[in-house]
Order: C-alpha cells, then sequence, then structure tokens
C-alpha cells in the first residue's frame, strides 16, 4: 500500500463581506485546495486571493463547482438538466482558469461540490449517469489532464474512467461508512464523527492500510483511494488539520500533490 | 482610407427563460460578437448557444465583460474599486474562454459592456486612468494578443496601447457626436438618430471617409476608427442591419474581422 | 352549476430590462393576477407598475410566491425545507403587500408559482403535507382572508381548508387531464392542447358544465372549482384570451372576480 | 437636555451559510434594529430569525433597506433613479413587515442602509432631495408613523419631517466629527476612534450634554439627537456595547425605545 496521500480541502468559500474559513493558513496543511468559482459561494475577489495563496503556497488547485444558489451554499438538491449541468461546469472552470493563468499557476484537479457532487453519485448509484457524464464532457473538452475527484467505490469512477478521464478516489476519516462503503447518512446520530482522536487514528489507518471499520463494525479492506477530505473552517478543525499532518509525518506517511499520485 | 471594416454588435443577452436579440440571425451579418459573460446579462446555458453560434457562423468572439447588476443590466453606475474592476474582469474572460475552447474557437477581443465602459472613460476623460489600466492588466495577464475596444478618440486607446496591447476604435454611426468626436448625451433629444435611411449614410460615410458630420454641424474628418458598433435587438434593427452590409457591399466596403485590421 | 367564473393569469415576470408578456393589455381580460414578486421573476419595478395596472382595472391582486431561482424562473425543483417554503412565502407576501397599500388596493388571493405548485401538490399525494402546510401557514399568519389556489381535485385543497383557510381550485382549459383528475405531463405529445378552438370549447364546457374529457376519453363530470388558468404572453394568445371572453359572454358566463366566488 | 436615548444598531446581516454578528446577544443591549431585508443582506430565513428575537426581547423593529448589491453589503455607490429608490424601500418595508405581523410585532422605524443613506444624504447636501424625497414617499406611502432615522444635522432631517413624517436624528461616538457636524472621512486616520475608554466617555457626554469635540478641537454643543448608532459584530464590540450599557446606567441615561423619545 503507498504512503502517499494527498490531502483535500474546500477553499475560497467567502463571499463579499462574508468571511468563512481560515484558508490562508489552512494552504500550509494541504496538497489540494478545492477552490468555489462564485456560484454556491466566493466571488471574483475571493477567487483571485484563494489563488494567489494557492499558487504561493504550491498546494494543487481545483475547481470546486456548484449549483447555482448561494444562500443555500450549493447543499440544496436542484433537479437540473445534464446539460446545465455541463454548462455550469465549463463556466465554473473557465473562471478559476482565468485566475490560475493570472498567477502563472495550473489547474490540477475538478472536484464537484456539495449537492452536485451527492447528486451525481446517487444519480449514478441509482443507474443514471446522466450527470457523471455531463461533468465528464465538461472536464474532457477543457482540459482531459484534469484528475476528477469522487466518493471512493462509488460508480462514478468508472463512468469518468471509461470516458478517458484521469480518476482519484477520496475517503473521509470524519465520516462514518456503511459496509458497502457508502456514507451513513448525517440524520444518522454519529455518522460525523466528532472526536478527534478517533479521526487522527482513522486517518493513520486508511492512509497506511487502506482500511476503514464501518459504522456496523465490517472491516473494509482495500480501500481505494488517492486522496483523504479534510476541513479547517475554524481555528479548532486548523488545529485538527495540523495533528493530522504531524501524525502522518511520525507514520511516515507522505503527504503530497495529487499528480504525484494519480498519473 | 482602408475600406475594410469590422461589425461588431453585443451577443449573448438572453437569461434563463428571458429572451432578448435575434443572436442567430445577427450572426449573419457582423464580423464582430461582443458575448455577455453572466453579469450584466447572459448565463451559462445562453453563453454556450451564443459561443457555438459564432463559431459555427465564423464571427470574431469577443468577451463583453460587465457589472454585477443584471437587474441594471450593467448600465447604473456603480462605484467599483480597480481591483474589482480588474477581477470582473478576469472572471469574464475565464467564462468565455471554456466555451470557446469547448467550441474549438478562440477569443478575438474584448469590449467593455455598458456603463463599465462608459465610467471607463469618462474617469479617463477626467484624468483617471485607474478604471483603464485595471481592465488593460485584465487582458494582458489573460492573453495579450486579444484586441481591446475603446471609444474613438477616448483617452483609453493610448492607455491600453502603452501597455503593449492591440486596440481598436469604434464609431456608432446610429449616434450624434459632439465636434470633439465625444457622443451627445442620450438625454439631447435626437441623440440617438432613428432615422434608417441616415444611419446608413452615415455608416457608409464613416466607412469611406472616415468622415462623420456632428450634430453641431461641424464635419469630423480622419476619425480613426476599425469596427462599427451596429444593433440587432429586433427584427426591425436586424433589417437594418441587412441593409447596412448590402449598401457596404454596393459601396465596395468590405466587412471583415478585426483581427484582419488590427495587427 | 354557477356560471360565474374568475380567470386567472400569471403577470409581472419581467426583470429589468428583460419584458415578458403583455400585462397591460392582459389585465382587461382576467380578474385576477397572480404576480410575481421577485423570486422567480419580477422586481421592485416590475413590482409597481404590475399592481398599479391591477387596482387602475380592478383586477384581484394575488401573491405568486415562487423558488428563489431566476435562471429557472421557478421551474426547476428544489428541495427546500417547509421553514424555508414558510418564509420564502410569507418574505413575498410582504413585498406585494407593500405595494398592493401604496396603491389602495388589496391582496385578494395567494397562487404558488411553477414548481413550488407542482412539488407542493406532488408531496401532498404522496403523502407527504409538510410544504402545504407550511404554505398554509405562511398564509395564516399574514392574513387569514386570503384565498389560496390549488388544483382542482388535489389533496392540498383540503388541507388548506382543515387549516382555516379560504381555497379556490382551479381548472385548465389548455391541458390535457387524466381520468383522476390529475394534469397529463408536459412530456406526453399532446398533454397542451395548442388548437385554439379546441381550448374554448372545453373552457365553455368546464364553465358551464363542470365537465372534461380525459385524454383517454373517460367523461369527468362534477369537477370542482371557481378559477380557470389563462395565459396572455404574445399577442396570439393575448387574442385567444379575448376570444375566451367573448365566447363566455355568448354563453352566459360570468367573469368576475374570485372574492364574488369564494366566501 | 433629555437623559433618555435610545442605542440603534445594525442586524440580521446574516446570508445563508454566512453568519454576521452575534445578533441574539446583542438585541439585549439595544433599544432598537435595524434590521437588513435581503438586499444588501440578510435573507428570508435570517430576517423570521431576526424579527421573533427583537418581538421577543421588545426591541424597536426597523426596516433598514439596501442597494441590491449583496457582493458589496450595500457600501458600493449605485446610481439609480429616484423611482428605483421609491420602490426598493417600498418593497423591503414589505418584507420585514411580513414577519413583523407574524410574531405579533410592529415596525418602528425605517433606516436607510449602507451607501444608500450616505449618498441621500449626500445628495441632499449637495441640494439635490431627490433621493431623500423618494425614500420619504416609500414611508409615508406604507405607514406614516413608523420614525425615519438620518444623521444629526443632516438637511434630510428637515426633508423628511416637511412631508410630515416623524424624524430621529443620530450620533455615532466612535466616529471623528468636523466641525460642522458631518463625519471625518474614513480615509482620514483616526476617523474611526478605537479607543474603547474614548467612545464611552463621548458617548456620556453626547447623552448627558449633547456635546461633542470635533477631531480639530471645536466644541460643538446642542447637538440634536435621540439615538445612537452603536455596533455588535463581535465578542469584542459586544463586550464594548455592554459597557456601554453599564457607563449609561451609572450615569442615570436611560435606554429606552425610540418611540418613546420621539412622538
Amino acid at each position: 500500500m503507498s504512503a502517499k496521500i494527498d490531502l483535500n480541502c474546500d477553499m475560497g468559500e467567502s463571499f463579499g463581506s462574508y468571511k468563512l474559513g481560515c484558508d490562508f493558513e489552512v494552504m500550509d496543511e494541504i496538497s489540494s485546495a478545492n477552490i468555489a468559482c462564485g456560484f454556491h459561494a466566493g466571488d471574483f475577489m475571493v477567487l483571485d486571493k484563494t489563488v494567489k495563496w494557492a499558487v504561493e503556497k504550491n498546494v494543487g488547485i481545483g475547481c470546486h463547482p456548484g449549483f447555482p444558489d448561494l444562500q443555500g451554499f450549493g447543499r440544496r438538491n436542484m433537479e437540473l438538466s445534464p446539460e446545465e449541468v455541463e454548462n455550469l461546469c465549463t463556466y465554473q472552470l473557465g473562471t478559476i482558469f482565468a485566475f490560475t493563468k493570472k498567477y502563472g499557476g495550473e489547474i490540477q484537479h475538478f472536484k464537484p461540490h456539495g449537492n452536485l457532487y451527492i447528486m451525481t453519485y446517487s444519480k449514478a448509484m441509482a443507474g443514471d449517469a446522466s450527470w457523471a457524464e455531463a461533468i465528464g464532457r465538461a472536464v474532457l473538452k477543457f482540459d482531459k489532464s484534469l484528475i476528477v475527484m469522487g466518493m471512493s467505490g462509488a460508480p462514478t469512477q468508472d463512468i469518468w474512467r471509461n470516458m478517458g478521464l484521469k480518476v482519484a478516489s477520496e475517503v473521509y476519516p470524519d465520516r462514518e461508512y456503511n459496509a458497502n462503503m457508502t456514507h451513513v447518512s448525517r440524520r444518522v446520530p454519529g455518522a460525523v464523527i466528532l472526536d478527534h482522536n478517533k479521526v487522527m487514528e482513522r486517518a493513520v489507518r486508511m492512509a497506511k492500510e487502506h482500511e476503514v471499520v464501518a459504522m456496523d463494525g465490517t472491516l473494509i479492506e482495500n480501500v481505494e483511494f488517492e486522496t483523504m477530505c479534510v476541513h479547517g473552517d475554524n481555528p479548532e478543525t486548523l488545529q485538527g488539520l495540523r495533528d493530522i499532518n504531524k501524525v502522518f509525518k511520525e507514520n511516515g506517511i507522505e503527504v503530497t500533490h495529487l499528480s504525484n499520485i494519480v498519473k
């Protein structure tokens, strides 16, 4: 098992006078930044600053497109057509490309945000690949060298792979899993793990052994993933993130760019 | 004097269910399309369709960024900082780039929209080059081969030229001019010429002789310009545009891409 | 059977520079206006003008709240919480109230717009009354004398009635019905009736006999309704609406305010 | 001199997932809440909660309308027509009315927000009363018993008084004044007073003596005002606010509803 891992985190979610997250500090603790593009969060001033920081701090830049729903932060289901999904991805890819070019960087990856991510994989699980394919088309036509991030074990991964895209799978150390490697619904008490030590233990075991124990006790082995989703919304989670980096170092786990892992 | 001219027209101004203009038909009558990017008008679905048509009909594609004010259609003054002006241009450049790439085209030019255009040149006239420079920076950092369109005779033209940008100047055959080549304010009765025959006569004289008679009767000679701004919002102006093309043909005036004129 | 009927039509759907509908003319042909409140359509300038016309032309004023989705015109499903549904109704009720007060009028009715309407009744059909109840609460707390409009035969009608609200049921002369009085999906060819004479015949039969023939040929009798939804988006449908008024007059059917029918 | 004073504070400025201010706690320290209505800040969920708290805590409810510019937080100049100013006030008055009605409260006052406030008084200072009159008309037509808040000494106060409106004047203990009682521009170093003890001293002197020392040392006496604008954006300013209330109590200054002061 590889002891190289990418840490990805949502960034650039402030808007106008509204500040969210500790982006500047978090950038020192991650290898990939999923940057909001002005739909579910972010705006043209925030994008500018966030991309600048990512380039300066050598963090992999990711396009993180979301629903056109700032009030709902892209977390309310919206029933869009596949054409709408493709075009909102294309549009948001362009926005981040422009700022990346401004600062001499490059886009590394693409990760759908919030309920665009969830609805895409839920539809695919139910046999409807239309959104996953729409996302795949948007990326392919824009830059086929981008790495598309999706849920480890989800059918989206093969859909994108079969379209000729590079794909990365991700795990969440702070989320409980079902035995089939799907997330336990947030509505289930305990689905989000708040015990910081437990989160770190899981993160290390995931990274070193590619194993996770499901909520029902089942041991899931050989979990395929290249990146781990982490958070840094506030001083507390920022500290948690620093601790994860420390414990990774102690365990010989190297945090590195996704592009060093997914070829 | 050159008898080659570019015809530019605002395009892609529909939004959601709201339809504006006869873009598909107008595309056959112009050489440059100034395409809205989703701030003052347009959205990711409209951009997609408009760029597709422009590529298919071989019309020069222009980024036409505006204020973030859909209700005001970018025509209400907004006092933004130069940083905001630069970043809103960068953002909107990215959006149209993405769709242009999707359809195998290229961006040809850049023209600020509405009151972003007017405030930029008014500020420059009053000695404040900050907005013109902000726009220039956005274009330079994105793609210095783009041609920036501005008002014939305006100080913006030299500002952009001195920054190392390609610049095109434009005239409006349906607008009355003051003797100093500024537009007569729309609030002055008759400032917008409604007599279609007069508009055509002016268009031909501008294109062939590079001359225009100001509202006060002054003959303005040696007007420098490479492009003419036309309209096609409704069936009537579309017909007017067809007439202009016909009368240009009869007078040996060639309508051609701006990139064939500005090197 | 009553030969009194209310004609309701969506109004105030323009936005900024975008014009939609022939509201001024349509106001002469209807008795109830469902006025957009700035979420799915409309803005504070359009609301002002539309309410003014309704008061001047003595048309019943209705609050027509929609999803916060201008691009989608409120016609894309959005999965909101019941609290969000209640509060967006309350907010939009306030907006129209203010303009109604300005012009010395009163709000007569309340009709959810587009997919807020459809999702509310679809959920209620599936046993989930949460949205219907949220809407009912918003109206009750604002003004319990308002008449809530819903689909004839839908479970929403009883939900609202049981909450102590006045309720009106509506039919659509240009929509095909299933035998159980639900609308045939727009995706079924012919679901929207384009033959103007057929629409008028159905309108008269509905109004006089309270009967409609379903798409499968079933005769549906004793259809309970007080209002008929009509359209006036363009010169053609405006003429159709004038024809309906003419044929109603010839058939002794009186078009009158909903508040004259629902007590 | 009266030792009764109203303390007003901007409230309800969160939006969707973005949290701003310590509204719940601040409500205990003020007598008037200027509540955002969803244009420059706030949304229908935030309005609901904020109005609820204000009613429960018996704080005077104020409509605090702003520019339709969430990104700029209503602090970027927008050149609107007087009709637009009137209608955006009417619209926002309606929104807060609906929530106030829901919770059994009443609107007490009206205070334009941010650059709507500043542009209105700057225009009036320059002899253009059009915006002040537009605001006055909106309030008059909605509810002439509302108290309109403006800058102490500004020409807006007489404009509104002459229209038959109740008017309140406000002072800012943390802002330096020019000798003519206008605010020293924020661009001047020291214009905003950060020394908390100095702010408290000024607050007490304003409340007890109706005096303030201008930045240039001039003593301004007989300052007419009924309300003082305070802040509670963060734990620090919240504590400052608690201190002001404490020192007012010690000095026999009664904080009370504006409606108890302005008759």
